[in-house]
């Protein structure tokens, strides 16, 4: 065991061998294969596990919205069309009404974004409550938003706004302060996320590179400029910030905590993803028409490394680290 | 909870929502979702579980061997074709080099039957080792064979011979009598089973409908006559018994376990498939040409319920039970 091998290591080292040209492999939103000219399947897979990626009293409906939603964020990555899904189930029991619960969460997000569950495997397990969800989606295979197509001098922008989800889930941890009228209006970033279905498929043909926060805006970001070879500055000014947690920006010690949310809190589901300076303003009409939230936060630029200016115009030194599953904290 | 619901009804109760036209949807090998004209996508998935699925001492070459094994297993029984895979892998820690073996273990398989690993997820398991896998294949929409497709009259075939996987599984659980020259002789067909990806293929031209013994024999062709609106006849003295259980058939008191064994025993991936008996020669030569045992073993009758004739012609009283992951033994 090597505690400091991290899972994006880990997968870099023994799975990723070749795959057959047309095929994208691990390593973007989705993995892509060709199945007529032109077109593509894009199809993402998740595992979830109790104690680790949700909490055992976690309502049932929200966590059976969140385990499609988050995989429906990853087709919006990739402008993808949802087609369907496929969902694994391991219980401890059968508690009917957990089931129902969970189903009626799950089919909120399936019957809303058309992707209808095709089938699965069902089995009990030993320990906790654990998922596995995949979902394909079609796409035009000019189109796709990949992750290694940022080009230095396209813009940055994020859909939505930042924060919330990590705010709420640290109070729910006990890793915060808890605050009850905060939780309250935190909650629903952290619990039932809005995969940004729509967006990703307009904006398939304006952006370049896409993808969707769910470990950290500066991860995330990494993912695309490492990708891409490029490198980025990022303006801490211009983050859009949940509205929630608008007081934190004034209040007496928040402001790390508040940095740290939107500079590294993931479970977020928001689409950061880049665009020639070109398409600004038909990117601006796409947000309007669709009354999604889109602001640009940066910019990609040939020299590596990743810099974020903060609120008085100096680079930040000591950037806040990114959610790994498996690095220790 | 209620202890009597099997996972077959709790799938049926809450999670059997229709799905849209030229579409297929839980209750078959693979699901289906039509991605260009006469062009369909098979796709199914697997949830596996330390301690339920797998022992933890098993070999992680054999476990990733027969984790992509036994989906592979699902494409052969809808005559398809593999595009590729997802692999989603929950470790409690990370040792390497049994990341290592797993990986060569299911590279075996994804090479072998052209599926390669397009993606996946990776996670820090609290209990365990979870895998999820999921596999893609391409089939001609009129070519399929659907669970639901055995009409009257039919031959049903199965492909391989049978028992030896469920003898080996009992004696490592200590179920039954340990016999090391027995286990020798079965445990790969338990640990390593080949998907029948070929035959499937070949038979979607001549067979109606299949399925892939992974629950046990009768277990599965009910599945099959259940979605027909049929019934069958087997004869147990023409399934083909595995080389290595010969002896139990005339050991002193060795009859029983090696009923349970043939029409009961799951974890076998061989093919159970039904086709008119206009097909029955083209099919003794598609199984010489593939250099796969293919046997008839009973009909598909109009009238409903399934009864196999014993070795003196009875009709079996007393059926072994299925396995049923949710039922309480």
């Amino acid at each position: 065991m090597n505690a400091a091998l991290s899972e994006f290591d880990l997968i870099a080292r023994y799975f990723k061998r070749a795959v057959p040209g047309g095929m994208v492999g691990g390593g973007d939103d989705c993995a892509l294969f060709t199945v007529a000219p032109g077109m593509q399947v894009a199809t993402s897979t998740d595992l979830l596990l109790e104690g680790r990626h949700f909490f055992s009293d976690v309502d049932p409906f929200t966590l059976g919205h969140k385990t499609l939603a988050v995989n429906l964020s990853d087709l919006a990555a990739m402008g993808a069309t949802p087609v369907g899904c496929l969902l694994g189930l391991g219980l401890p029991t059968i508690d009917e009404s957990w089931v129902a619960r969970f189903a009626e969460g799950f089919y909120t997000q399936a019957e809303a974004f058309n992707c209808p569950l095709l089938g699965g495997d069902t089995t009990r397990s030993l320990h906790g409550i654990t998922l596995s969800v995949t979902v394909f989606g079609t796409v035009n295979s000019s189109l796709t938003m990949r992750r290694n197509a940022a080009q230095a001098g396209d813009e940055i922008w994020v859909s939505g706004e930042l924060g919330a989800a990590d705010i709420a889930c640290r109070m729910i941890a006990g890793q915060a302060p808890m605050d009850a009228a905060l939780l309250k209006a935190t909650r629903a970033a952290l619990e039932t996320p809005t995969p940004r279905i729509a967006l990703g498929q307009a904006l398939a043909a304006h952006a370049h590179a896409a993808i969707d926060i769910s470990d950290g805006l500066l991860q995330d970001l990494s993912h695309v400029l490492h990708a891409s070879g490029c490198g980025a500055t990022l303006d801490e000014a211009a983050i859009p910030v949940h509205p929630a947690l608008q007081p934190l920006l004034t209040a007496p010690g928040a402001q790390a905590r508040l940095r740290q949310a939107i500079l590294a809190g993931g479970d977020l589901y928001e689409l950061c993803f880049t665009a020639p300076v070109t398409a600004h303003a038909a990117i601006r009409v796409l947000g309007a028409q669709l009354n999604i939230p889109v602001t640009p936060i940066g910019m990609v630029t040939q020299a590596p490394g990743l810099v974020v200016y903060d609120r008085s115009g100096h680079a930040i030194a000591d950037l806040p680290a990114c959610f790994d599953h498996f690095r220790t904290k």
